[in-house]
């Protein structure tokens, strides 16, 4: 296994036909040295999120060879969904996994970015690649969609940092980032009022007063009966599982409500979830050096 | 990476004379496939311990190699030390890593056991390779030590599984076994009296009542004036960290007594570790493969 590993989630405008996806897809699968963790669309979101590790090399050229293909088959002249979106590529981020500095995903960020460019994409570098603080945000960076680009892009605080400064009617824009993996975690509460979890998830989310790195909302789980906090913790290290998770407790039990469970979704670090266990284990002097798993990872052959 | 991992840990009644040492280390170096993690020997036990990690075929040569100059190098008429013991290689037990079940496992220990044998080593199988139920706990097996063997393997209860059934005066015995990771936790108290150390242990662990896949005892830590429960947990998936974790918070209770920390020694299966994230998160149908370190050992080049 490559000793330098990054993970690279791309997000194509397109979760409805598949062959399509396939054919985004088959575009990684040409490529050594990457493995395809899995991959997923959704129709009402009409988006497919692919998750792939490898190496700096391959990722770069499979960032680069799908976009080629996406942007091909992808219109976003007739693009409609659920999920906000501006671009046929529409998010490109690069996380380091193994051996690879953030500033080593900059670099991947940049280097795809400018390829991007060239194919006539305006690009936004964003989280830890980007060029200025406004542009650190995802969320900030999108605002408008892709149908309000045509007049966003024309303001120079949002000249691309690659690719031409006009819209590119047909593909949109994209966002190229490097970032800390994202955990997503969900605590279930016995209660089924969704504004009890919108207030709480008010009180827990960084633009409420809350935790710095976690985004969070209330969400209705009709088949349980029951409502949700869902959150994004945008950097795990910083705003640790586990604070999350004991935020909730504190404000939930101002409703008399408790917390009957959690779920993590996807792929999950492990440090995100033994930083949970070192807290509540009171272990003095945790070093991830004495995780078995981490050991072998390390191993050559 | 191999795709079958094994870790053997063998104990040698040697850890006074370091060109010894690494004699018997040097025949671990020596073989292609498999990597020593640590190595360290300790005087006043005048013992070494070698944590290894191979293929089933890399182990297996390693054991009897390592063993062929231990039983050169080490004369047990002369062996003195702190820790129990009852032959020159005294323990060696082989654990599943990865890709490799229980019963391969103990398919090592047998062909290891028997070519010990043939060196005209007695070897009892211990654990889960273990011939007899009084013969998988290992200070059962060992009781009565190096000295006490003499008599001890004249009865036909202990005649040995491989090799002699008489002793072996230079060499000794050997433990050969199989068995799943064991995790050293030790937890800290806010108090100094080793009696309550003890008395907590003693309804923590198997024998007294308590967890039955966990050995413990009162230990004083003279430095900072404070005492320790120190547990050897030998089936953490079914006697887990967080529950001699709570056990010990709630009989020191009794006492007035509270945990001011804990740590993890050597080293620990990140399930181990991920059990107790899970348990106090309150995480709903966990599932290893969301850890993304699980996924990269599993990923092929």
């Amino acid at each position: 296994m490559a000793k330098k590993l990054v993970e690279f989630v791309p997000n194509f405008s397109e979760g409805r036909d598949k062959e399509k996806v396939e054919k985004i897809v088959d575009e990684a699968r040409k490529i050594k040295g990457l493995k395809i963790l899995d991959y997923s669309s959704d129709a009402d979101h009409n988006r497919s999120v692919v998750t792939i590790i490898g190496s700096p090399e391959a990722v770069t050229e499979a960032a680069i060879n799908m976009a080629k293909v996406a942007i091909q088959l992808i219109d976003m002249r007739t693009h409609h969904g659920a999920h906000p979106r501006f671009g046929a590529v529409d998010v490109v981020p690069f996380t380091p996994v193994m051996g690879v500095t953030m500033d080593e995903c900059v670099a991947i960020a940049n280097a795809v970015g400018k390829a991007y460019g060239e194919m006539g994409i305006p690009v936004y570098l964003y989280e830890d690649a980007c060029t200025k603080e406004a542009r650190r945000n995802l969320a900030a960076v999108r605002k408008g969609q892709y149908e309000g680009f045509f007049e966003k892009i024309k303001d120079p605080e949002w000249k691309p940092d690659y690719g031409p400064a006009v819209m590119n009617e047909k593909s949109g824009c994209s966002a190229v980032g490097a970032r800390v993996p994202l955990v997503a975690f969900n605590v279930n509460l016995d209660c089924s009022d969704k504004a009890v979890a919108d207030a709480i998830a008010k009180k827990v989310r960084n633009i409420g007063g809350g935790l710095h790195y976690v985004k969070a909302m209330g969400v209705k789980l009709e088949e349980r009966n029951q409502v949700q906090v869902s959150m994004n913790l945008v950097n795990y290290e910083k705003s640790a599982v586990y604070q999350a998770f004991e935020m909730i407790k504190m404000e939930a039990r101002r409703y008399g409500v408790n917390v009957v469970g959690s779920e993590v979704i996807g792929t999950v670090p492990m440090k995100a979830l033994l930083m949970a266990a070192e807290y509540y284990l009171q272990i003095e002097n945790f070093n991830l050096d004495e995780i078995l798993e981490k050991r072998l990872l390390e191993l050559e052959e």
